[in-house]
């Protein structure tokens, strides 16, 4: 995995949040064309795309005509519970819309979604059986043998 | 960005795809349910999940009635134009479907897509602006200063 594209409705409207609202930074911009964002370590990009010139590429998608968005969600993890309820409020201060706010879940952590401007999914997370090493890497936590994760 | 989730129809046919098809190593595995798949140079983890439970905590998504697939785009970067081929070859004989064979691409490089069991998009690139260390960090290769990527 090297580059994750998300078709957008207007992607200036994207731009506008993932680089003005939450500040990431971008690795390769076409104003209202395309725009590459480093994410994970610097090991990933984000790539915002007009969903139309993605399906003119990628063939028949889009979104739904019903209005659901589009199942996917996509995960960022953090090292404390405090910290997954500080970052949704950093994302709804730029515009996202609060899906669920924090909260214990059945595997053991803590995890609220935020929804972008297209309603892309995201989950903020904070997981204590894995831990995530200066080298980016993500790895069961020591103790964390018995229950899954 | 850590995990990637993919919403699916049915778990065990994806499962099938990607761990008996493609190989990709599980990283946890809970039969019929979830699988984590270590991707990215071990600094990702691809998630496959099914749509309604996805929904269930995530809130409204799910594939769009109207039969198109979602609009995402997950790429995969080789080497070589050649290898571009060989792993869309690679796919479609694991149960892929090819949605766009090898062909030079406007951006200057080779790209093909092939589609996995519920329509989701892949890319298979050979950006040749890009380099990727073994670090696993996407830099611009040294002569690409004017062209873009």
């Amino acid at each position: 995995m090297t580059v994750i594209t998300l078709g957008v409705r207007d992607v200036a409207a994207s731009r506008k949040f993932y680089v003005e609202g939450l500040q990431w930074p971008t690795f390769f911009d076409v104003v209202d064309e395309v725009v590459f964002i480093r994410i994970g370590y610097g090991h990933l990009m984000l790539a915002l795309y007009g969903a139309d010139d993605l399906a003119a590429e990628a063939g028949r998608i889009g979104h739904a005509a019903d209005g659901l968005a589009p199942p996917i969600s996509l995960a960022h993890n953090v090292d404390s519970a405090d910290q997954v309820a500080r970052v949704l409020e950093q994302a709804t201060v730029a515009g996202a819309t609060l899906i669920a706010p924090a909260q214990q879940r059945e595997w053991g952590g803590v995890s609220g979604y935020f929804a972008d401007p297209d309603g892309f999914r995201w989950e903020v997370a904070h997981n204590p059986f894995w831990t995530i090493g200066d080298d980016g890497i993500i790895r069961r936590a020591a103790e964390a043998d018995s229950p899954p994760e």
